[in-house]
């Protein structure tokens, strides 16, 4: 990831504001601590044929990466200390989508905590919530109640093997 | 219009690139001279509940207007003299749409002389389809070629005038 001169940030904020998406999303992971991966992702979507711009943005912001879906390209910056570094640098100079930026930062600082706690976890995900409303996401495959739910789930499953364990300590 | 910091201009040019549309629209017009007005605009979209960024933008930049239409609103700057003035000032920060902005600049420095020159003015409806094929606009009403024929047409109206001076000469 590169340093950024002031002149920079202010011209990617604005794109951002304009262009861009502070993304937070759930996704299913089953070999994850708690089931669900919290993924950030700092995206600029464009028409197919200026996938030259996003490939100049990836050099100037010396991470992430391009990738063309039906006759869009998207850059993504998704490899979560590069999000971190981007907003924090970028957060300042937003004027519409701060909100979302300021909550993927208290995401990300949160995440260390969140794998030895499912309370902070399900928190999380509830900014994740959050920062979807404020994008105007409509389609959603995982919401902060659906990982509840699971979590839930996933004690019960707990339950099962502790009355074994006890059993076999019975034998 | 308000002066710009060269801040606001770095953020206005990523927003713009972003999210703007630098417009140029053959308008039909009967009391024009050549029946047809080059209309310059500059443009920000967003969602209607995010109105107050486009207000916010107006009071920043101090003219142009706000326009709600369907689920969206306008940020609409359409006025000759201050859409050259803002696009001269942003054009040395655009990235993207640097050539329609360069284009329109062109198209206003010579509409005065437009008036007179019949040429003139088909050059630079050619200029606005050129405008128009960067922004990749798909739905045009009138193009220079619809122009050029309309034209004809004005000149052929005209014949019957001078023939009639003539016969009246005649007498």
């Amino acid at each position: 990831m590169n340093k950024f001169t002031p002149d920079q940030l202010l011209y990617l904020a604005g794109l951002i504001d304009g262009d861009g998406s502070i993304i937070a999303q759930l996704v299913s992971r089953k070999d994850y601590t708690w089931e669900f991966q919290i993924r950030l992702t700092v995206q600029v979507t464009q028409l197919k044929k200026r996938r030259w711009f996003l490939e100049e943005l990836q050099k100037e912001i010396g991470a992430g990466s391009v990738r063309d879906r039906d006759t869009v390209s998207d850059y993504i910056l998704t490899e979560t200390s590069n999000v971190y570094k981007f907003l924090k640098d970028l957060q300042p100079h937003l004027r519409l989508k701060q909100k979302q930026a300021n909550l993927v930062l208290r995401i990300i600082e949160q995440l260390p905590s969140s794998k030895a706690s499912k309370e902070i976890f399900l928190e999380l995900c509830n900014v994740v919530d959050h920062v979807a409303t404020l994008n105007d996401t409509k389609k959603r495959k995982y919401t902060a109640e659906i990982v509840a739910a699971k979590l839930k789930e996933l004690k019960e499953c707990v339950v099962p093997v502790e009355t074994s364990e006890e059993t076999n300590s019975g034998i």
